[in-house]
Order: C-alpha cells, then sequence, then structure tokens
C-alpha cells in the first residue's frame, strides 16, 4: 500500500530500475485469405498502459502489440505483430526478461489454410473453416527453464465462471499470477477505460475496484515490484 | 473534365446540392462470441473520404461506417454499425436516395452460431466454424424497385483477375458502376493513403493514375455528379 500510494506521487519511479519486462498487449488478427481474418477483441489500451507504467518505473521495456489503433507508448520499446505466432516469435526474441506480463487477447485457433488469394463467392455453399490451435504463449514463457523470467503474469478475460477459470489457468499454465476481467456483452470493459480486476496466484485472490487502465496497470506494476523484492530477498 | 478541375480550385461546392447521398466504408465484423470475430481487413479512409468530399459538394449525406479507427467525417451524418446484416439495416433506413456508394469492405459469410458465451478451448479439437452467407447489401440496395438511388455504385477489391471479377460483378449486381482496385499482400491499399482504381460502366471502363485517397473521392464524385446530371437531361 504505501508503495502504491508512493507511485502515485511519483511520475518517474525507480520501482523496476534496472529490471527487463516484456509486456503483450491487443487482439491477434489470424488470416484466412489476402482480405479475411479471424480475431480477438481488445483495444490494446490495458496492455499499452501496463508497458507505460512499467518504463515510468524505471524499467527496460519491450511491448508487443498486436493490431491496434493507439499510439506506441513512450519511452518503450515496441514491436508490432499480427498473428500470435508473430508474438510468440517477437516475446522469444526479447528473452531474457525478470518480469513478463502477457495482456494481449491472443487468438486460441487459427484457420488451418491461409489463402494466398482472396476466397471468391462462387453462389456455391461457403467455405469450412477449419481451426488449428494457436501456440500458447504464456504457458510456453511460463515453462521457459533457465531463461524463465522470474514473474510470468497472463490475463484471464472470461464472460462467465471467472474465478473459476482464472484459477485454473494459474496451475495449468504454471505462471506465478493470473489478472482476472470480466469481459463480454454487458460489461464496457473491452474498448473502454475502466477495468475491475482480480489478481490470482498461488497464496491467494485479491480483487481491486474498478479503476482507470492506468491505475490499473500502475498498481500492478507496484504489486510486480514488491514481488520482485520479496523473491530478491 | 472541366467539373474536376473546378470542384479540386473549389473546397465547397454545389455540385451535389439538393442530393441524398448514402455511403457504405470500413469492414464488418461478424462475432462467434462475445470475444471473437471475421473480420474483412479495410481502414474505411477510401469510403470517409468518399462521404467528406460528397458533403463539400453540397449533397446530404449519411455514410453508415463499420468498426473504424479513423474520425467522422464532418458535416455527414454517420451511423456506426459492426455486422453486414446491421449495415443492410441502417442503409435500407436511410433510403431514399439519389446516390448509393458501397466502399464497405462487407463480410462475404458470417459464423452461423454467435454463441452468447467465450467458447473455451478445452484441450480437445478446434470448433469447426460453419459459415453462412451474408446479404448482399449492393445487389439488395440496385433491386430495390421504385426506391432505387438513381446511381448505385460498387466497389471490387480482388487480388487477382480485377478486372474481370469487377465486370462480373457490375452484371451480376445491376449497378451502374464498380469502382475496382487491386488489393492484397503485395499492395498498400489496404490501410494506405493511395489508391489506383479502375471505373467499370456499361458503356466502358477508365482507368485512373494512383492517386490520395482523397483525390479518388473527389474525382468518383464528380464523376457521380456527372452522369446524375446526365440522367436529369
Amino acid at each position: 500500500k504505501a508503495i502504491e500510494d508512493a507511485l502515485a506521487e511519483t511520475p518517474a519511479s525507480t520501482l523496476l530500475a534496472g529490471q527487463k519486462v516484456i509486456v503483450t498487449s491487443g487482439p491477434t488478427h489470424e488470416p484466412l485469405d489476402p482480405v479475411r481474418y479471424l480475431a480477438n477483441r481488445s483495444s490494446g489500451k490495458q496492455g499499452h498502459a501496463i508497458a507505460a507504467a512499467a518504463a515510468a518505473a524505471g524499467a527496460d521495456v519491450v511491448l508487443v502489440s498486436g493490431p491496434v489503433a493507439i499510439a506506441d507508448p513512450p519511452g518503450v520499446t515496441t514491436r508490432h505483430v499480427e498473428t500470435a505466432r508473430d508474438m510468440l516469435a517477437a516475446v522469444t526474441e526479447a528473452l531474457p526478461a525478470d518480469l513478463f506480463i502477457g495482456a494481449a487477447a491472443v487468438a486460441d485457433w487459427r484457420p488451418l489454410i491461409d489463402a494466398d488469394e482472396k476466397i471468391k463467392k462462387n453462389g456455391g455453399a461457403p467455405p469450412s473453416l477449419t481451426l488449428v490451435e494457436n501456440p500458447d504463449i504464456l504457458a510456453t514463457i511460463a515453462k521457459t527453464g533457465p531463461h524463465r523470467p522470474k514473474l510470468v503474469i497472463g490475463f484471464a478475460a472470461e464472460t462467465q465462471a471467472l474465478l473459476d477459470h482464472a484459477r485454473s489457468k494459474l496451475e495449468r499454465k504454471q505462471c506465478d499470477m493470473i489478472v482476472a476481467n470480466h469481459v463480454g456483452r454487458g460489461s464496457d470493459v473491452m474498448g473502454g477505460d475502466f477495468n475491475q480486476v482480480t489478481l490470482l496466484s498461488h497464496s491467494g485472490e485479491e480483487s481491486w475496484p474498478p479503476l482507470r487502465k492506468e491505475d490499473v496497470a500502475r498498481r500492478l506494476i507496484a504489486t510486480c515490484a514488491n514481488l520482485l523484492a520479496e523473491q530478491a530477498e
């Protein structure tokens, strides 16, 4: 709490000085031909705010962003990618890191075939779209072995049974913390400026009130700095 | 030609004074669940520029736009929609009109099922995605009967055999003109600021040099004003 309060009053801090941070943000787009793609909804606002907050806390930050309509955050090295496979490659290339925060809404599946030319509507039946599973970036980074970041944090966006799914994701993917948020047709999280999250770790859970995405970002970075400091003790 | 030159020098004109114009722009997004969708690539830059040019020429303009990252053009009534079905409903509601220009990249297909809750990755096979055909907005408007706009203009974006596809589209959809442009992985039309188009009508075809999208828009509006004036004679 003291650290958060201090951070709130200090625009630039040294909480993460000397630390290397990788953040993913935005959706991925999975092409089925040159003009069509399958995508996840994500404005990138939360992930970009986290990258900006990490930079403001003195970290060396690489942001790997899917296609978004918002600007690159200042003071951050931003890599632009389109697909989940591109995103995993860019994250892997940015390793090693002390902290990984996977805030991107990575597509779970992609079309099996990415056609070289636009698929034509020929009056017949629509094409059937066979999907294949994308690489799991969070699980991959959490299992990197000697290069594993000290802290690996994922996001879970769900429309139902949020905490059950988030707890299961925490265990299954061997990460250190899941930031769970409720999304979907009733909520205005996707694309909006506010977020209400619950943090789940192996030691328990903590719910935050609805906050601006910048404030969620700042509190999350302060929490991570605390955890890294505890690890170093 | 004289009209185009005059228009180029006159920021606001009366070329389309008293005329009602409906323009569609941008992609459509076709949801498969609350967080995932199928989409076409389209920045909306060309369609929005056309709406702005029509307004600058004195027309009463309704722009029906899919999800884009650019601002609503000034002086234009903009309706925001997400799916092809929403877009058709908004266009139909805006009728009658003198001129319809369908510049949107409407998705040909949508997922058969739009799930109420996020589809979960359960370790099993990926879901198979069954697609169904979307309504054909251009063909529907071109066949409106007594309410048919005097001029119905479509766009054809192709990655190969552009003019053959565009000519076939002109005949099949019973519209008055097709604006054909080459898109795809080699081109920078999608999302870029320039466009190279060929106009196909029942009386012939005309290729324009690469131009800024605003200039394509201005020339297209001047061409439409000419055609409407000829019809009125």
